[in-house]
C-alpha cells in the first residue's frame, strides 16, 4: 500500500509499505476513505516537537476489511469511524469516559500505521471503532464524518471542559479548525451569545456560519479589553482555549468571569497557568486530549439528521499524493483544514 | 470595645477600639458571640505573608445591634451567620453564585473591624448576613453555626470544585480543620470512600468521626503509591487539596484519576500547576476563596436538623482575652481550630 510519511521538518512524501495485516485477535485492518491534516501535525512538520520520521496522521474514516478472531461487534465491510486514540473500552478509564486515557489504548501511529495512507492496522477494533449506519452518504456529509475522528469532538470536548451551557457567553481563543469547531459545538450546545477571536475574514465568517455571534479582531491585552466591554466588564460564562500557547492561555484567562471554567484543548506549549489569578476570581481550568470515543455516538447523531455540518472546516482537498502540499497549505495558513481523498467507499 | 490586633509575627494582643457605627446606609452592627481564628491566619502570624498591624478575624456569629436606613432584610436583633467576605449578592459576580468576588464587596477586616473583637461593622448588610432562624441553640450547634461563616463552607466549596458526587471515592490532602471539613463535606454529598492524609492521631479520630473511611499516614511519593494501590492505579474519583504548597498540589494530581478534578481551597503559596500531566491525563483544577454567603443557605438547613455537626472541628476554647494562645495551640499543632467566646447570646 501506499502511505504519507514524515521525512523531516517540512519534509512529507508518499512511500509504498506493506499492507497492513492482523496481529492481535482484536485488530481490525481499515481501508481508508478520506483522511485529513491536524493542527497538531504542523508541531513536527514545523520542527518544533520532535517525531521519529514514519508513519503519520490520526484522523480518517474508512472500510473495514478484515477483523481478528475476537472482534464481536465490527464486522468486514463496515463503514467506520476511527478515533484518534485507540482504546478497550472496558478498562476504568473508559468507562468514566475518558477514552484518550485508556490503560491498554494508545495513539495512532503508534499501532503502526498512519491515518495518511491506503489502509490502518486498528487496534481494540471492538473498542475503538465507530460504524456508520446508513449509506449513500454525500461528499459534505462524508466530510462531516471524517471530522468526528478528531477537530470536531475535539471542539465538543473544550465545551464540555469549559462547561459551557444553553444561554451562555462563550468566547474561543483559536480561529484553527479546531477553534471553529468549538464555535459550532458551543452552538449545538444552545450558547447565546459566542465571540469569536480571529482577524482573518476566511475564518471570521466560517465563525459566523458556525454561530458566532461577535467577532474580536484585537489580540493580547487589547482583546481582552474588547471582551470586557462587551460583557459590561465581567466576562465570559465559558472560555474555550483552542491554540496552546501561553498568550492564548492568558487572553483566555483575562476574559473569564469569576467562577467560570477554562477549557483547553491545544497541546500547551510553554504554558504557565495564573495560579494567584485562578485562585483571587475562582477560575478553573480542564482539558487534555479529547476523549473521541466516548463523544462520537451522539455527535455523530447529528451529523446524520444533516443538523449541523461540520465538514465545512475543510476549505483544501487533495488526494494522497498530494499530502505534501495539504501540509504546506495549512502551515501557510492558505488552508484552514486539508482534506485527503483516499479511496473510494 | 475590646478587640484582638496583630502587632507583628506571633504578637497578637487585645485592646480598646472605638465602638463601630453605622457608616453607610446599608451598614449593620453585629455585637460579636462567638469567634474563631482560621489557618489563613496563621500566614501572617507566622510572618509568611504579609499583613498591616490592627483588627483581625473573619469567621464570627452575633447578634444585630444597629442597622443603616437602607438595610431591609436584616433587623435589629436577629441572630446572624457572617461570611468572611461581605459581598451586595446582585451584581454579576454574586448573581452567579460567587459572592467572595463581589463587585463591590470585600473581605474581613477590610471594613475597618475584624470578627476577633466585640463588635463589627458589617458593609452590604442585606446581601451578607444571614439570619438564622429559631432560638435557645446549644452550644454545640452554636460551634457548628460558627463554621458557617468559612470552615465549614471552605470544605463545601472544595467538594464543588472537585465535582464531588454520590458513590464517589474522594481523597482530602490536608488534615486542618478545613480538610476535616471536606471530609464532612464529602460525606454530606454521598461520597462512597473517603479517603483522609493525615499522620496525627487526633485529627485521624476527627476525620474518621466525620466520614472518612481510609487514613493515608504516608507522605509525598508514598501516599501517592498507597492510594494508587487502594485504587487498583486508577487514582480517585474527586480529590480536595486543603493545604496549598506545592507538595499538597503535586500530590493532589499525582492521585486524581484521568478526567477528574482537584477542587483545593488552600490559599496557593508557591505552587505550580503541573500543565503537562493536566493535558495529558485530562485532569483539571477549580479552586478559590470560598463564596460562603452562596452556600450557607443549604449548609444551614442541615445544621439545623442536627444532621451533622461541624462544630467538632473546635478542640480549642478560650475568650477574647485568650486570643494570642489560641493562635499558639494552632500554631503549635496543639489545637485544630480554636474557637473564642466573645459575647452572650
Amino acid at each position: 500500500m501506499r502511505a504519507a510519511v514524515f521525512n523531516e521538518p517540512g519534509s512529507i512524501s508518499v512511500v509504498d509499505r506493506r499492507d497492513p495485516t492482523i496481529v492481535e485477535p482484536t485488530d481490525a485492518v481499515v481501508r481508508v476513505v478520506l483522511a485529513c491534516v491536524c493542527g497538531s501535525d504542523l508541531w513536527y512538520y514545523r520542527g518544533e516537537s520532535p517525531f521519529e520520521p514514519g508513519p503519520i496522521g490520526h484522523e480518517f474514516v474508512g472500510v473495514v476489511e478484515d477483523v481478528g478472531p475476537d472482534v464481536r461487534n465490527i464486522s468486514k465491510g463496515d463503514f467506520v469511524i476511527a478515533p484518534f486514540a485507540f482504546s478497550d473500552g472496558t478498562c476504568p478509564n473508559c468507562r468514566h469516559g475518558i477514552t484518550s486515557a485508556c490503560a491498554v489504548g494508545g495513539f495512532f501511529p503508534s499501532n503502526g500505521d498512519g491515518g495518511q495512507g491506503e489502509a490502518v492496522r486498528v487496534p481494540l477494533a471492538d473498542g475503538t471503532l465507530v460504524p456508520v449506519p446508513g449509506s449513500g452518504y454525500s461528499d459534505e456529509m462524508l466530510a462531516s464524518l471524517l471530522t468526528l475522528s478528531d477537530v470536531m469532538a475535539t471542539g465538543h470536548h473544550a465545551t464540555v471542559c469549559a462547561d459551557v451551557k444553553a444561554g451562555d457567553t462563550v468566547a474561543v481563543v483559536g480561529d484553527g479548525a479546531v477553534g471553529l469547531s468549538g464555535v459550532l459545538a458551543a452552538k449545538r450546545i444552545g450558547a447565546e451569545r459566542i465571540i469569536a477571536l480571529s482577524r482573518n475574514p476566511v475564518r471570521q465568517a466560517l465563525a459566523r456560519e458556525f454561530g458566532a455571534t461577535d467577532i474580536v479582531e484585537q489580540r493580547g491585552e487589547q482583546a481582552t479589553e474588547a471582551i470586557m466591554e462587551m460583557t459590561s466588564g465581567v466576562g465570559v460564562d465559558a472560555t474555550l482555549e483552542c491554540v496552546g500557547t501561553g498568550q492564548s492561555m492568558d487572553t483566555a484567562f483575562s476574559i473569564a468571569r469569576p467562577g467560570s471554567m477554562v477549557g483547553y484543548v491545544g497541546v500547551p506549549h510553554g504554558v504557565e497557568l495564573p495560579i494567584g489569578e485562578m485562585f483571587r476570581r475562582n477560575k478553573g481550568v480542564r482539558g487534555g486530549a479529547a476523549p473521541v470515543r466516548a463523544y462520537i455516538p451522539e455527535l455523530l447523531d447529528d451529523v446524520l439528521e444533516r443538523s449541523f455540518n461540520p465538514g465545512r472546516v475543510f476549505d483544501f482537498e487533495t488526494d494522497l499524493d498530494g499530502v505534501a502540499e495539504a501540509y504546506a497549505a495549512m502551515d501557510q495558513r492558505r488552508a484552514i483544514k486539508s482534506l485527503l481523498r483516499v479511496g473510494s467507499l
